[in-house]
């Protein structure tokens, strides 16, 4: 392996397909020339110095590129987005070529050192930084415009040209993976570590997240069993499970960041420095020059997004939260249609008839939460962030205070407007099962279900036709370019968020809601298993150290949770009971726990450390050798 | 400039002495001559390649040597601490020698480059990181055990046979600082910047913090004072008041964070590195290896000190707590006393004699906040901590909790028990009035007619003998020895604390506590300013980028402050009017007015960001030139 650089790089013998590009079609020729000169180019050229070949299947050429690189230049590539490995000596270490050899597993054949997740996103990388020199334009399209310093392949996805690019999967290791992942029935932890290596940090954390949230639960759902079997109409006892609950939800947050800690120290991504960000892919303006880079790219006055945000995004999401206490309303009136009806002519049917507005509320909000949230893509995108963080941030924000306010309303009102307890907890059971039982269907098994039939249609066509060993990888990338794109965990963690919520707002009267959660994420992992293995492209891997802006949603949840449970155990018969003489005595009381618990929850939250006391260890042992280092400079 | 290093090393012709050291009376000759030649000793050797040269007086040598450094070692000392200095295109960047030239101000004959507190700072920086090297003792006294690595001058200062290391004053800088700092009355700002540049940031940080703080109450001030001349028992009109208080009282703390912000930029501190902290002077332990640099050192097990902590420091805190509210009750008692004693006796005496418990309660107040302050220090340094931040957390933890309950039970127990909201106007007032007057006599006027008298007899004593010009350094330096030792800023900004509590703590009772604050902060500005340049030696120059801990410390106050307004407010007959029908409605109305108002703190705390907008492009800049430059090597 200790050929010269030039020579490896057209050497194709041993190229290793990784990462599909498929272009429109009816790209101009000389498009595509240029395209994949830029590509294959010396990065002294200003290249990205990859292998690129076009995929041939019985159609002829389809407009499809297969990218790879040689072990080299991903090597290389490595150190360049800054991956961190573990060293010979159990340390994690940044990867530099120059010290490749003290790296646990490096051996010059081995080409398993970086895994293939960790390749692709590597050629993703390096892709996404192929940049223009002095091209004013694409050419071809003179209305694409680039400017020196443009990503390339930014600019020809906003122009269309360029239709995707996505990673390919491994069948071989898809298999292995998704047998010990969900393949057999089995009591244990997930592979999470082969899970990282297969798809990635970020999917990876939230698997890791799903798995421990489930397990935190379950001393809920135990505690909460015995309240349901002796004592389903006796409320006043959940006094000490709400307690519990408060002070859980609180540990298992902070235990988390810990666990999160040590899982990231693991993988390296705890101790990758943050690579500079640049513009995401839908943002525009004016040409100018970045403070910050001093480079010419686009530049949008801050001014005008603000004006944007708060002119018109917030109204609209106002608006949009009325809308939805209207529909609430709509609700009640019907509950109440439904309870004189069954008052009325009392039967079966009558009572069955109870549940329905319930249901139908149910349905209704899943609904609204899912054209809401294409409102709020589209709006967020038109304020036009320009980083894709700032974006993210944005778009959580908007979906979050909506989805809180849709689910949960009506269970607010219910509580501390009509003060109808039996009817808060037939309203939360009913909200619970049904959106738990409306996301399975429409997450996993209705994508799955319409992803198998395609493939048997697909694999009817072809068969026939299958003759030579290259048809394979053809038949393969043609079957994976059709898949269904992962849009990220947002969608998932928003699930968890909400059950989250089902679960610790109204502990109190509702507790076998923790079952259900534990139930539901049994099922949820198995089935989020099968739509990442099956269902959906291969999505690139992405390095992240902690689960983000959820961990202060889901701690933002557990403070609102803390006022709402003491308020229900405050209207309790029974505390009520404590106070014959006096309810000001009574509010007071609940008021001062309140505080007193707030309290703790903030002194438990500050002395619990974020990091076990090995990973600060270890993470200080790295600074302190890096400021050794610049000594010795 | 361009001399060899050996050479200029040797030359003393340019000595200027920067660092005084003083050694016990008696030290043994060998031993003087050992850490004399560590000091000068060549880098190479492990030496600190200072010049040091003894205080010659009239009584002959007396174990007093004056440290000082050529220009070129300061300016590889500046790099070794990496100090942060402003380039041509005014820029921050961290110095080093080899891009000296970019620098603004700076000239190979330019000696001014570096204020003296920095050199100063660069000194006693080099003389605590010289370390021993095989030594297994310091020559001379056996008992005093080295091992290699250990900071020579922290065990000569355990050990008794360094008394101190301080910081010569300027004379000329000094004067012309005072005048402008306190010289002449005028209204305008501090010269922070000439204060950072004698002193250093802590002191020129907590100067800023004390002057915003101040301009920042000015609004609360103005506000109260016609509250007090056309409605003093009037209290329900402070609704309005308290509600813009609360809601000031956050501003004004994320609004310090941005001018922190810009300050510590243009002094270069924000972006200065965080150097590996070392073990402080008084820990100490069985030999070990540290996990973090591999280096042998002291270790002392952690589960010790927690054992310490829970079951000695906390029981014994408790117990101060507990007797802290014992005294209270006593006062109370006497309050009683004098009371039934005026109603008995009607005279003006007995009028006068109101007044007394609450004097007497507050000079208590004060004496038991000191001597619990030794019992606290005492305690923490007991515990055994390994670094000194840790040390400084506990303590400030230990103190203001006590602080906290000593200065306020008293006003909870007369707002929340007896519901006596005259007594409670009364007893701020005297506390508050109490606790400043003695604060400004015992910090600052005390010490400074000590000190004067001091001088005076010192002047007296050498003027007879005056002759040559060298004896002015050697009065100086003999002078300034016996000066007291400023010991950091900890108890100026827990004066600022208190009385930040009692002027948002109780707001709605007595509007006037922030005209009295606004008084006592401008006279505070003076005295401290005077006690900084006349009263204590002068202190070494420390960087800090924030007032850290004390910016939570304010934040909790400003939460706790939201509570106990809201509950005065609801207390008040005139919401209680509102409300004729139902108390409970009272109740729950406070509760929920409460529970919003702390929503929109933490709310405008997430909003409003901790950096200017330049500020952040700026360091974005920086970051982004680093990550760049990373890429080129």
């Amino acid at each position: 392996m200790m050929e010269s650089w030039s020579f490896l790089d057209t050497v194709e013998s041993n190229f290793r397909p990784l990462v599909v590009i498929e272009l429109a079609k009816g790209t101009k020729e000389e498009t595509i020339e240029w395209f994949t000169n830029r590509i294959v180019d010396k990065k002294a050229n200003g290249g990205a110095q990859l292998l690129i070949k076009p995929l041939v299947t019985e159609n002829g050429v389809e407009n499809i590129y297969l990218v790879g690189a040689s072990h080299l230049r991903l090597l290389l590539g490595a150190e360049a987005v800054g991956l961190v490995k573990e060293c010979s000596d159990n340390s994690m270490r940044t990867f530099t070529y120059s010290s490749r050899k003290t790296f646990k597993h490096f051996a010059d054949d081995n080409h398993n050192f970086l895994t293939m997740a960790e390749c692709q996103y590597i050629i993703k990388h390096e892709l996404e930084n192929l940049r223009a020199k002095n091209e004013k334009m694409i050419p071809g399209y003179p209305q694409a415009k680039l400017y020196p310093g443009k990503s390339i392949v930014r600019r020809l996805l906003t122009s269309g040209i360029l239709v995707q690019i996505f990673p390919l999967h491994d069948r071989e290791e898809l298999k292995k993976l998704s047998h010990s992942w969900y393949g057999r029935v089995k009591v244990g932890y997930q592979p999470l570590d082969d899970i990282r290596c297969y798809f990635g940090e970020t999917i990876a954390l939230y698997f890791g997240f799903l798995e421990y949230f489930t397990f935190a639960l379950i001393p809920m759902a135990v505690i909460g069993i015995p309240y349901y079997m002796f004592a389903w109409e006796d409320y006043d006892k959940y006094v000490m499970f709400a307690t519990f609950n408060l002070l859980w939800s609180t540990v298992i947050l902070e235990v988390w960041k810990r666990i999160c800690a040590i899982l990231t120290y693991r993988w390296g991504t705890l101790l990758m420095k943050r690579q500079f960000e640049e513009p995401r892919p839908g943002f525009h303006g004016v040409l100018g020059i970045n403070p910050v880079t001093g480079r010419e790219e686009p530049v949008y006055s801050s001014i005008k997004r603000q004006l944007r945000i708060y002119l018109v995004s917030l109204p609209f999401v106002c608006l949009c939260l009325y809308f939805s206490l209207y529909v609430m309303m709509i609700y009640f009136d019907l509950e109440q249609w439904a309870l004189d009806y069954h008052k009325e002519n009392e039967s079966n049917f009558s009572s069955l008839m109870l549940f329905v507005p319930s249901i139908i509320y149910a349905v209704v909000i899943e609904i609204m939460n899912r054209i809401y949230r294409y409102a709020a893509e589209f709006l967020t995108s038109w304020e036009n962030h320009r980083l894709e963080s700032s974006y993210q941030n944005h778009l959580i924000l908007k979906v979050l205070v909506f989805n809180f306010l849709n689910c949960f309303a009506s269970l607010f009102y219910i509580a501390f407007v009509l003060f109808d307890m039996k009817l808060l907890r037939q309203s939360l059971a009913t909200l619970l099962i049904t959106s738990q039982i409306l996301n399975q269907f429409a997450e996993s098994l209705l994508p799955y279900w319409l992803q198998k039939r395609y493939n048997r249609k697909m694999k009817k066509r072809m068969c026939s036709k299958k003759t030579d060993a290259d048809l394979s990888l053809a038949e393969q990338v043609n079957m994976e370019k059709e898949m269904g794109t992962y849009l990220g965990t947002f969608d998932d963690y928003l699930e968890l968020f909400l059950q989250f919520g089902y679960v610790s707002l109204f502990s109190c009267v509702y507790p076998l809601a923790a079952v259900f959660a534990v139930l539901n994420n049994i099922t949820e992992i198995y089935s989020d298993a099968l739509k990442m293995c099956r269902v959906y492209k291969r999505p690139f891997a992405e390095p992240t150290a902690n689960i983000g802006v959820w961990q202060l949603a889901f701690e933002t949840m557990s403070v609102i949770s803390v006022v709402t449970n003491c308020i229900l155990i405050g209207m309790s018969p029974e505390v009520d009971a404590l106070f014959p003489d006096s309810k000001m005595d009574l509010v007071l009381t609940v008021a001062f726990v309140e505080h007193l618990l707030l309290a703790i929850k903030f002194i438990m939250a500050f002395v619990i450390p974020d990091k076990p006391r090995d990973i600060q260890v270890k993470l200080a042992k790295l600074e302190f050798e890096s400021l050794e280092a610049l000594k010795q400079q």
